[in-house]
């Protein structure tokens, strides 16, 4: 139904939503910066058009320009891709205002989610469990040690006014209750004049489980179970799979069934991952993106569907093409993100490739916007591809990623490729036995990273 | 349990291989001819041993260099890959005598399979449909009329002496057999002294379906569905597909079960293929293959199998990783091969690569063993690459193929690819409606090739 697609993004996931279009018959456009002139979404593209200067804030997230370069090439729709404009709001109703379709959510989904409190409190009252916190602050002691009994321990007490990590004690037990307590208070008072504090259960070795849902914006809505990316660094993924090796078949069904309603129930339409922390069996929602993730291709893989095509239909109006009954997990999947980044230390190195070789065969995908020869500029996010390995257990796609880590080829610039060799070497990588602070210690201590 | 496998093949099949012992933890031994040196093969195997000149039949196809390379670099097991020595029962008994593992058949199966006649009158004992045809000769027009009513028409009188074609007639039905008959017997007594002819029924529009078999060795077996490859050109598959756009789910489970039931009868090892010519909802054995097929990373999409990892653990001695019940189809694939050709015309042209840029995204396998710079030796098959694609569908997976194939850059030679650009304009191919005659019709219609 669309003719045209604008794709406001630029890189892999602009090439991800190009071929998608193309494979369905519709036409695309890719817009992009004076430095990305020689990008390989714009040599792709059927139509681009040149929105501005390197600067993100002038180019990839001017709403002007992208409306303007819709409007110029009779763009029906736009796909925002991840990160830019993908959960901006303002965008989304400028949009809607322009007579011109967003391939996501509504501007009041993005809205709601895209604040911590009122994500939270909408969450909750969907029946999406949250981390469980004393209502508003604790008076005493005696307050205090009823929650920590009845969340259980570890608890953490924060100053009510408090930020930044001031004012924060956990108490592990009831016994270090009265000392973290007190000296919670104390330093809430000397930070912020006010030593109002509150109580939050605390997860010491939590797993990243992020559950992916998708809407038709009539009530109806399904999961594609969930995607384990606890293998982090400054919050940043860097290797996602699915099925999640610390997730059973029936809590993947439970808190899929929870997450699909909620947001069958708020009319959601299109693509969600609604974020988890995950200890001891119990999921803590943390947030909701109201887009396509970058790891999406782990649950492509494994459900054998095509998220950026049901994004593109649910938008045109049509029905989701499956039904929970459909979505039956096959084998276990695995990506990594290849960075222009030094290893160790993972600053960011842009330049000119000078030879690219893809791995190939049964079970290998790439996602990359690589070329020989071409430059990458230093003004964006340094992930240049995705390598994505698909097998029919996770001990096979770990030996398919190794082979395939070792076909890959980028020369010219530094990579991340050999964080994942190394990676490969680690009993907890082929135990699955990680949560989200087990990469940054392991880095600290065999790379001095800090 | 092998250690190390020696590939006695070159190109993206020795790739193909080598990717499956390196994802088992298997060590490879490339072989290869001097012109072969630079082969991707050779870099990408843990060792390599150059076994002779450029022509084959001194290097790949010399059994006492390959077997010697195995000794050198104590490879405890063989694959032979397909083409060369991959049918050869002389060089699968020579292994036996040296102790060296062959992944495939026995000798004897090779040989029987090898040979014609005794493949169809096996098959035929096992119960796999054939060609019918007359026992033995045909004495008169009486008994020809009365074998065209048995079998239907058309069919085809053959001299019993006859080949290349002469003595062969066709009779269209009983009005046709008259004629028919007596100028098969004096053309048959014209050319080769003898007026004896027998016949056979006569296929004029079949399909090439072939089935694929997976036999444990202890008599037990699977098919793993059809592929259609009927698009061919002088009896070079050029683009295959499965499941066959023909073919229903009962006529599935029927041959494959006949197939799979007599290859366990006969107690056969490893991969194999079935062909038949398929007519009007009958199969019509052709010939088996005892050996993996080029064309088999389309029954590995559909059917989420690695078939030369299958082909590995079963020569170990391991059961089949998977029961009947458990290879269930998911979709549609399609595999089209790249030939370094002109088109039209189909002349060889191999060359230096200038520039290689293989497809990406969600479906798409490139399986090659092209690079940047690498120059194509003119000693061996055209074959430089399998572009296979995979989706939910027939038609998406047309789409994908069109995507893909607009994605992949080989610079420097010329290719068949712009044959399957062409191809994917025609109604025929879309709709499915073709059998072995439509493509050299095409090509002779249309880019005047005879």
């Amino acid at each position: 139904m669309f003719k045209k697609i604008l794709v406001a993004n630029r890189g892999e996931i602009a090439l991800r939503v190009i071929r998608a279009a193309r494979e369905m018959g519709i036409g695309s456009v890719a817009v992009h910066s004076t430095a990305d002139s020689d990008a390989m979404h714009v040599r792709m593209a059927d139509e681009s058009v040149c929105i501005g200067p390197a600067s993100s804030t002038e180019s990839y997230l001017s709403i002007p320009a992208i409306i303007a370069a819709a409007e110029i090439t009779g763009a029906d729709a736009i796909h925002p891709g991840y990160g830019f404009l993908s959960e901006n709001a303002t965008f989304v109703q400028a949009l809607q205002d322009h007579d011109i379709n967003f391939i996501g959510p509504t501007a009041e989904h993005i809205r709601v989610m895209g604040d911590k409190i009122s994500a939270k409190d909408t969450m909750r009252a969907l029946g999406v469990p949250c981390v469980p916190g004393s209502e508003g602050g604790v008076p005493d002691l005696d307050a205090a040690l009823k929650i920590g009994e009845e969340f259980g321990y570890p608890v953490i007490i924060k100053a009510t006014a408090g930020g930044g990590g001031r004012g924060m004690k956990v108490a592990n037990s009831a016994e270090e209750m009265p000392t973290a307590f007190s000296s919670a208070r104390s330093e809430g008072k000397a930070a912020f004049g006010n030593d109002e504090v509150y109580i939050e259960k605390y997860l010491t070795t939590p797993r990243h489980i992020e559950i992916q849902v998708f809407g038709d914006g009539k009530g109806r809505a399904v999961h594609l179970g969930e995607r384990d990316c606890s293998l982090q660094r400054r919050h940043q993924k860097v290797f996602e799979e699915a099925p999640g090796p610390a997730i059973s078949a029936e809590e993947r069904a439970r808190i899929g069934e929870v997450c699909a309603n909620a947001v069958a129930k708020i009319n959601y339409i299109g693509a969600g991952t609604i974020e988890f922390l995950y200890e001891k069996g119990e999921f803590y929602f943390i947030e909701m993106n109201t887009r396509l993730q970058v790891e999406h291709p782990v649950t492509e893989a494994i459900f054998g569907v095509d998220l950026v095509r049901e994004q593109i239909r649910v938008a045109e109006g049509h029905d989701l093409s499956f039904t929970q009954d459909d979505l039956i997990i096959n084998g276990h999947a695995i990506e990594v993100r290849i960075n222009a980044e030094t290893f160790p230390g993972f600053a960011p190195r842009p330049g000119k490739i000078n030879a690219y070789h893809a791995p190939g065969g049964l079970g290998v995908r790439m996602d990359s916007a690589l070329y020989d020869g071409y430059s990458i500029p230093p003004h964006y996010d340094s992930l240049i591809g995705k390598l994505i390995v698909h097998a029919p257990d996770r001990k096979a796609a770990l030996a398919r990623l190794e082979r395939a880590l070792g076909e890959l080829i980028i020369d010219g610039i530094e990579t991340t490729i050999p964080l994942f060799h190394a990676l490969l070497q680690e009993p907890e990588v082929h135990s699955g036995d990680y949560n989200i602070h087990w990469l940054e210690h392991w880095l600290e201590q065999k790379f001095d990273d800090k």
